[in-house]
């Protein structure tokens, strides 16, 4: 057998579509997973789908060897321990040169530690989010690669070809940068999708608690909304969601599902990471790079399009809310914002991201907010100073001593 | 000279303060400080409040030398970097048995990994938070220790009479447990701290941007406030703050004080930490003991009392929300929480933390919330498999295939 182009380990559902996705695009890929029944059905799938140039292994060694120099492994395992186990199983066959991909959602910080302890080894090292779920992982996911530019130039003849295409802007990945920057930019990604996905279950429960609306109803505003400047991948999904019967029992599947989620993962590290950067979460957006995010990925909406041109109008912009455009239509709106959050209010329907989002717009358009109480009581109990909005330097008051001395 | 009881380090105004406290309280102490300045300051200090037992030097030798044994030291130094330099500095002349305190705001990990390494030079460590400002420490302060309990045994004495008396409870200080424990309670003590803050500047914005109330009046409402079941530190300055004219200039101080915060530290750890354990922060209440935080501390308030007592009628309480007590009053007065929101929201006045606990009351009483969809949209592109309400297992749909078949 002739050698394969790149292998790729972790044959859950993501790992074996990115892997077939490859195969399609006519590069033949070596496959290989610990339980090795997800081999022979990765195989018996690359056969069904085509012929398609894809050859499994059951044991780590063949796997490598099978692959052409210097060799490049795509991992998708789960993130933490599998991932660092994953990488000794491979290391171990591995030569000077070689390069290894963490595609799954890692900390970021744990990709940097690893392109260190592979650099000692002479071994390069890649850390790149995916995103498109396992659609996207099939037929064009988004990717965002970053650590070694020499490994990612060996690999952009692939990555171009398997990415999400879009008419007119092209494949849907870019070498982001250095160390982890591939993943932080995914977690920021998956911050902003949590967020989207949240506004849309408000906007659904103020629909269908305050309006009353059928599923049936539901279904054509969104579909109505997904014709609009609203256009996006959630919002389409969301439409078709609203159509789907119970296939074990009446009545609508939406209203089966149980509504229970979780908090982990990069949605947990994008509220942390903001806290610890001090950014209120809210402008994120202003890590957006559309020509990565404008299809294959969760998040795509023909929105991204205006945000991108909001940023080619100025490249220094500080917020979108300050962009002329965005803020004429912000302007707009907001009596609406405010109605549609009032009404919720008062029907007991919590709506947690319009609020912080209304909350934070208005803190952000007013020139002075009440912080200036919160410093004078911390200079009050805690002598911690405070500056004046009148001239510079630090001041402190004895305030307890001149409050109580009147008296 | 006699040898001392206990020893300090570490001389800015906190460390100062529960110094000139433990020796008013009859306890010799020794002091010591890099910048010897601030030694010779502690003691001119001693003297002209009393000719108080109190110890300075210059060199850490003579000052470690200076305790009896089993010395103990408390350290009030910055966190992070400069607790580990003063602990190299103290620990080279520690002996088996001797005792290091940790007064700041450590992160409780960090209390960790160092009571781990002083365990294994024989040398007992405990990380104790110290809330009430510099008024406290000099008075009476609230002190959460956590840590060896055979060294807090050791100072059990001390910490009793240095702390805040509290009339029929007590001083306000007892044994958290173990390791970074008493950290931990001082980090969620600040958060609940900077809600506090924050709920009170939001009344603040609301009253003097939308009713228009003039400092003079303010002063009075927060006064009036005090006399009620807001009975709190907290309000209690802040209706002082108001009372004080600019000693610069015209008007009163709080309007030229800088409307500006940081977010750091212990409030910062909170945040993460929440986002860690998946908490709703406003539930951090539920950590609450009121036999540590009755007195001294900042968020001393009657209110303790009550919350208190709900725990004591059901020590399972899983929220404060659903005592019969709480659950009541809360009923009573939602109407009027909500008219204050939309008020604010109404004249575009940003209560980010009235808003949000009103979205966690309304997330939190209703029976089923808009997650079920969130549920669907990531089975939906991510085969992520949701639960139904009426039966138990995993469920994967395709959604995409049935909503796009019936077209």
């Amino acid at each position: 057998m002739a050698l394969t182009r790149i292998g790729l380990a972790g044959l859950a559902v993501m790992g074996q579509n990115l892997a077939l996705n490859i195969a399609e695009k006519g590069f033949p890929i070596s496959v290989y997973n610990r339980t090795t029944s997800k081999v022979d059905e990765t195989v018996q799938r690359a056969k069904l789908e085509g012929n398609l140039p894809l050859y499994g292994f059951h044991d780590p060694a063949s796997f490598v060897n099978s692959i052409q120099k210097p060799r490049v492994v795509i991992m998708l395992v789960k993130a933490g321990a599998p991932v660092d186990q994953t990488i000794a199983t491979l290391a171990a066959h591995l030569e000077q040169g070689d390069c290894i991909v963490d595609g799954g959602n890692e900390w970021y910080e744990n990709t940097e530690r690893r392109e260190k302890a592979m650099e000692e080894r002479g071994l390069l090292y890649l850390g790149m989010g995916v995103s498109g779920g396992e659609e996207g992982a099939r037929h064009g996911p988004s990717m965002m690669p970053g650590g070694s530019l020499e490994a990612y130039q060996y690999i952009e003849d692939i990555l171009l070809k398997v990415s999400a295409q879009v008419p007119d802007s092209g494949p849907c990945v870019t070498y982001i940068g250095k160390g982890g920057s591939g993943n932080f930019v995914k977690m920021v990604h998956n911050g902003i999708e949590y967020g989207d996905m949240q506004l849309i279950a408000e906007a659904y429960d103020v629909l269908k608690s305050v309006g009353k609306l059928t599923n049936g109803e539901l279904q054509q505003v969104f579909a109505e909304w997904n014709k609009g400047e609203l256009l996006s991948f959630l919002v389409e999904i969301t439409a078709d969601i609203f159509s789907i019967k119970d296939d074990q029992g009446e009545g609508y599947l939406v209203d089966k599902v149980l509504d229970k989620t979780g908090m982990k993962g990069t949605g947990k590290w994008t509220v942390q990471q903001a806290a610890e950067l001090s950014v209120a979460a809210p402008t994120i957006e202003a890590s957006l790079d559309s020509r990565i995010w404008k299809g294959g990925c969760i998040i795509r909406a023909s929105f991204l399009d205006r945000i991108k041109k909001a940023y080619d109008r100025n490249g220094e912009l500080a917020n979108l809310l300050i962009d002329p455009e965005f803020a004429q239509e912000i302007m707009d709106r907001q009596a609406a914002w405010r109605r549609v959050v009032c009404l919720a209010i008062n029907n007991g329907v919590s709506t947690p991201g319009m609020s912080a989002s209304l909350a934070y717009f208005d803190s952000y358009r007013r020139d002075r907010l009440p912080a200036n109480l919160v410093q004078a009581q911390r200079d009050y109990f805690g002598a911690h100073t405070y500056e004046r909005v009148d001239m510079p330097g630090s001041f402190h008051t004895e305030w307890y001593k001149i409050a109580n001395s009147k008296i």
